[in-house]
């Protein structure tokens, strides 16, 4: 991460900066830019560059870059969008270190626009210049610190880095988090994405000593394999929460007319960020609710919750949104309970949640709390306190603040009202301890930290797998379809392939003519199944091309002959190979096994219920390949067809660890040949455990 | 309803107020209370009550109520729990028509608390006094206006009714709605309802004309024929909002303790706030985020939406919501289009979300809006701003105001930002236009709104269902059943009622010796399954008391002996009836019919995916009884068997016709015969269309 480093010293800590574009007038960006750096006190070497003017804001103005006299870590260009490529060669030539391009009217207008971006791209590749943007609103650094941005001020200092494609987002969230006393490290707009990209900005941040947490809105990720690799690092040492937009069909079609991105696949994108531990949100409120409990609060060990109130109904509304966010209420130690009973009043309820009843002052909120604080079972805490007739809300906050600092749990507040606890929840705020309104947002926020303490937790040991195979033989296969111009396989085919990967299949025969087909079926052994065999028809039972149970040599050849002239008939311009003469083969339990390949992050596995019911089912489970063996695991256990694998009512269970060598032998299989771009095992048939399974009916398609 | 004009005369709009335990201290309840009264402008004749006092605030204080010479509506009683009764006692002689009881100390507390509300409830039926209470905040009208609670302040005046089940959420309530201007008509704390409920109150205001919305916090309903019968009305005329607490596990165990209140069963809650048209909400903030909705906005037509953005972003995240709350993008018409792409810069996006731009200025917002405005396309909007570089925020809502006065369709604003807008939402706000921080917020509160169209215009013609049914015959068969000391019937038992409602069943028979079972069989003819009949074995296929496919005399008679012998020796104190001979009966698709009583809402009906996979893959939905043929039409279409039932991948499609009909007669017979606390028809066999359906295993329990 060498390249992290360089970003994060020359980028947000340059030694000097200028501002291309720089202007006199107040109100335009150039000046917007350079009033910035200067007013929120940038300690480096600031230069405006504009050939029409000589000084600005005291500063001598450059009419241009290549006539400063000193080293330019970062240069912001705010110009008309026709004169950027040129003015980006002149900061090559200069040997610039990174440039940040303010200016819009480029990939995001179209065609001339996006001539321009790759033009711009091409300079900054041919001079090892880092790029931001283009149509960016700039980066902020509050340690530095340093305001390269025309953002209307300069937020709060604070361990939140904010990472966002959408440069309106910033500016808003921005503004609202003075409102709400939310402070920033660091704060990027990406723009365009040209160059550097949500990829880099996570791996530089994951080193950068003033982030505690990284907050990202994006509408799409420019590079998958570069994302998940960054963002698996990131990860194991702070967390990163990503409201990622454009995810439904509507929302994908205005994003892609929003800045031309390719929004690519939800359930591929819901995936990538569960697999490898980004925190994903569903809506801007959740993102900086988050936000505020990750950025000031201790990780839980677990997730046992204890809710401390003033009053019953919101406890109950407490306890009812644990068990949504998939908290539990923990069950406090007798040493906890006997404190509560002796120091409480007695009609209080000592059991979890605690209610310390409505005239509770501060005395016995703090009391409780000493009661709490240390018991083992107690993983958070989320206190409750609503203005009753002679609640102190100020005075009880401020009894407990000290006490909370103190403590290893992660605390929440949930203070409603009004006036009443303006401000107890001031005071909450500027004492680093979240405070929510309403205590279903405290709850979801401890919620959200506890599921970061399990990605934290969540074992790196990759029990990496590697199964013997006949490549070669694949290899053949493959090159004999391609050479005949196909990308679907026959079954046969597919069939062969699984099978030289070490999964059971049928025996199969491709059979051009009905002597073949009898022959092949003796070879067999009667009943055999007969499916019309041709890439071009997919579905074949719906179109009477499949016959099951077929018992003697008669009735092979009279629907050998049947089955073609139909398929003929009916499909006149399908190529028609034959019939393939399957073994029968006996029925059991059924799943699914598929493989598709997404534009953005490459493979994604599929596991589920199978069978014709799949599709209505869904039942499924969804990796990004390559995929541990406790990817899979955890993969089959999410499903609703884990229970029925594992045996109910009485049934014998069923043979799992065969489930998992065939989702491993896919996995090998098309990290093998990533020119499969989809494979469809369904249904797999599962016997019981100890006799393995077998892949009934295969498809499998190319992608050159 | 004459009861609810009664109440909304006596209670909200009293003549005469007494306030018994008035007291000379500010701080006391009993002081607090009557300076509310006196202070917020009570326009009635107001008695302090007080054996100590003289006068209070002014007041000629009584000793006791049957001295004041005057008809009292409404008696507030704040003193000890102890003396309630009596002084409840001289109310009633004294004719009081209504009395709230704010003092806590009944039900809440114990056995002791329990038995004094009982004698409360008692004195009040007695002297049929309506009683609000015990143990409760007391109630507010804004509009009289009363304020008969010990709230600090007099919350402003609206349209939004608010009924609270917890007096802490009222108030903290109460105290945020200042800050976020919300108003209320009336406020309704409804204590341990030992009497009025939020049954009464629903249908109440109803008909109150200063009510346009109804809010309702409950953590149980108390009596469940009249809550339906009351919200079925209700929402006919104002939509009714509620948030039910006390739904999780936990949660239930939290509600009990705090109220003593059963919460009962959360799929029967949820199943009957859908089926009667209340709108369930999920938390807090979105009960009142709704509420600012429905109570300022007219209804959409349907779920068309349009966005109007000047920021991408903003917009996409708006959409991605649209879809996730079930909205649609509208596709806006031509003429509509036009007009956008005659106003607008040629880089704006006229397609839905409208893009006006970052540089968007008033005069742009205020053009896109009235080529918006008489789009039939478009049934709501939702106006994003985002503040930029030269947003006007204050001056844009300040140009919109009228002209979303004006509009037949419902407006909500999403702005983000902090002090830079904090201007304009104000007055919005002042002009009762609904406005969110975030898109999602205004997106779910249309969307909600829109749900509330849909509650509006559905028909309410009970296409009501009679079929004929041997009713005597089945009381015959659950009279021998009870006398027998019995709760579980035998299958054939089961089948036979079935039966008598017109459903097809296989033949069954049971036979008490081997004998039996062989001329049964041989009636039935071959083959044919046994089946242990014991009413204290249930799951018999897990214990070997299950034989499919019994071919021959012999075997009857072997699996006889074996299977009764086997069930002595591994159920000793079972009792066994012999064994039942089922007709043989040809498998088809699965579904199941059940039928559970719930305590608090009667029968709740369940369809969805049968066979032995019913539990683990829970495609099911429920109604409660009784039905109409519209609910049981709504409730197939729920599932995703609906989808298997209508044929997928080329099978036929099933007999739906006959599925109705079975649950039809399930619903009628336990109308029929309410002792029937448990019906499971799993699986029903369902065949093709015109091929009907068969009962293959009928399960049934009793409950005196």
């Amino acid at each position: 991460m060498s390249n992290s480093n360089t970003l994060m010293t020359s980028l947000f800590n340059p030694k000097s900066v200028c501002v291309i574009g720089a202007s006199t007038k107040p109100g335009k960006l150039g000046y917007n830019i350079l009033e910035n750096i200067v007013k929120y006190g940038y300690p480096g070497r600031v230069y405006p560059v504009n050939p029409h003017y000589q000084n600005i804001l005291g500063l001598k103005v450059y009419s241009s870059v290549s006539e400063i006299d000193d080293e330019i870590d970062l240069a912001v260009i705010v110009i008309p969008a026709e004169a950027v490529v040129k003015v980006a060669e002149e900061c090559g030539v200069k040997q610039v270190k990174n440039i940040v391009v303010i200016s819009a009217g480029f990939k995001e207008t179209g065609k001339e626009g996006a001539e321009r971006e790759k033009a711009l791209k091409d300079i900054c590749e041919k001079y090892k210049m880092k790029l931001l943007g283009p149509n960016c609103l700039g980066v902020i650094d509050t340690f530095t610190p340093l305001n390269a941005s025309f953002a209307a001020q300069m937020p709060l200092k604070g361990n939140i880095a904010f990472i966002s494609q959408s440069g309106a987002l910033g500016t808003a969230i921005l503004d609202w988090s003075f409102k709400n006393r939310i402070g920033f490290s660091k704060v990027i707009s990406l723009g365009n994405k040209a160059d550097l990209s949500e990829s880099d900005f996570i791996a530089a941040l994951a080193e950068d000593v003033n982030t505690k947490v990284i907050l990202l809105y994006i509408e799409d990720v420019k590079d998958g394999d570069k994302f998940i690799e960054n963002l698996r690092k990131t990860v194991r040492i702070k967390p990163v929460l990503v409201l990622k937009s454009g995810s439904s069909a509507a929302g994908q079609r205005a994003a892609a007319s929003h800045t031309g991105s390719l929004a690519g696949s939800k359930i591929a994108y819901e995936t990538m960020f569960k697999q490898f531990g980004a925190l994903q949100v569903e809506t801007i409120s959740d993102l900086f609710n988050y936000a505020k409990v990750f950025s000031t609060q201790p990780l839980p060990k677990d997730n046992a919750v204890c809710i401390l109130t003033n009053a019953g109904g919101p406890g109950i509304i407490a306890t009812d949104a644990c068990e949504r966010y998939g908290l539990k209420l923990a069950s406090l130690n007798s040493e906890t309970l006997n404190n509560l009973r002796k120091q409480l009043p007695s009609n209080a309820s000592i059991y979890n949640p605690v209610d310390i009843l409505g005239d509770a002052q501060p005395e016995r909120y703090y009391t409780a709390l000493e009661a709490l604080k240390n018991d083992d079972n107690i993983s958070s805490i989320i206190i409750i306190l609503t203005p009753q007739a002679t609640t102190k809300p100020t005075e009880t906050v401020l009894k407990l603040i000290k006490l909370v600092d103190k403590l290893d749990k992660p605390v929440t507040f949930s203070i409603m009202g009004g006036e009443q606890v303006t401000e107890a929840k001031k005071i909450l705020s500027e004492n680093n301890i979240p405070v929510f309104s309403f205590p279903e947002d405290a709850v979801e926020s401890i919620a959200a930290l506890t599921r970061y303490t399990f990605i934290r937790e969540k074992k790196l040991s990759h029990r990496k797998f590697r199964i013997s195979a006949n490549k070669e033989a694949v290899r053949e296969i493959i090159k004999k379809v391609l050479n005949e111009g196909r990308r679907t396989l026959l079954s046969s085919e597919a069939c062969k392939i699984l099978g030289f990967y070490g999964v059971k299949t049928p025996k199969v025969y491709l059979a051009s003519n009905s002597d073949e087909a009898c022959s092949a079926a003796t070879e067999i052994g009667y009943p055999v199944t007969l499916k019309i065999a041709s890439p071009d028809i997919i579905h074949k039972s719906d179109v009477g091309g499949v016959a099951l149970n077929v018992k003697n040599e008669e009735d092979v050849r009279k629907i050998f002959i049947g089955m073609v002239a139909n398929a003929h008939k009916f499909f006149p311009n399908a190529r028609i190979y034959g019939v393939e003469v399957y073994e029968y083969v006996e029925k059991s339990r059924e799943v699914i096994i598929g493989v598709n390949k997404d534009l953005q992050f490459g493979h994604l596995l599929m596991f589920g219920l199978g069978g014709v019911y799949v599709n209505f089912l869904r039942d499924v489970a969804f990796r990004i390949v390559p995929v541990n063996t406790q990817d899979i695991d955890e993969m089959i256990k999410e499903t609703r067809v884990y229970t029925l694998l594992k045996g109910v009512r009485g049934e014998k269970p069923a043979d799992i660890d065969s489930v998992i060598k065939t989702i491993i032998a896919a996995s090998q299989l098309v990290q093998d040949f990533p020119v499969i771009s989809e494979l469809d095992v369904n249904p797999l048939f599962v016997y019981n455990k100890g006799e393995g399974c077998m892949a009934v009916d295969v498809k499998m398609s190319l992608y050159i």
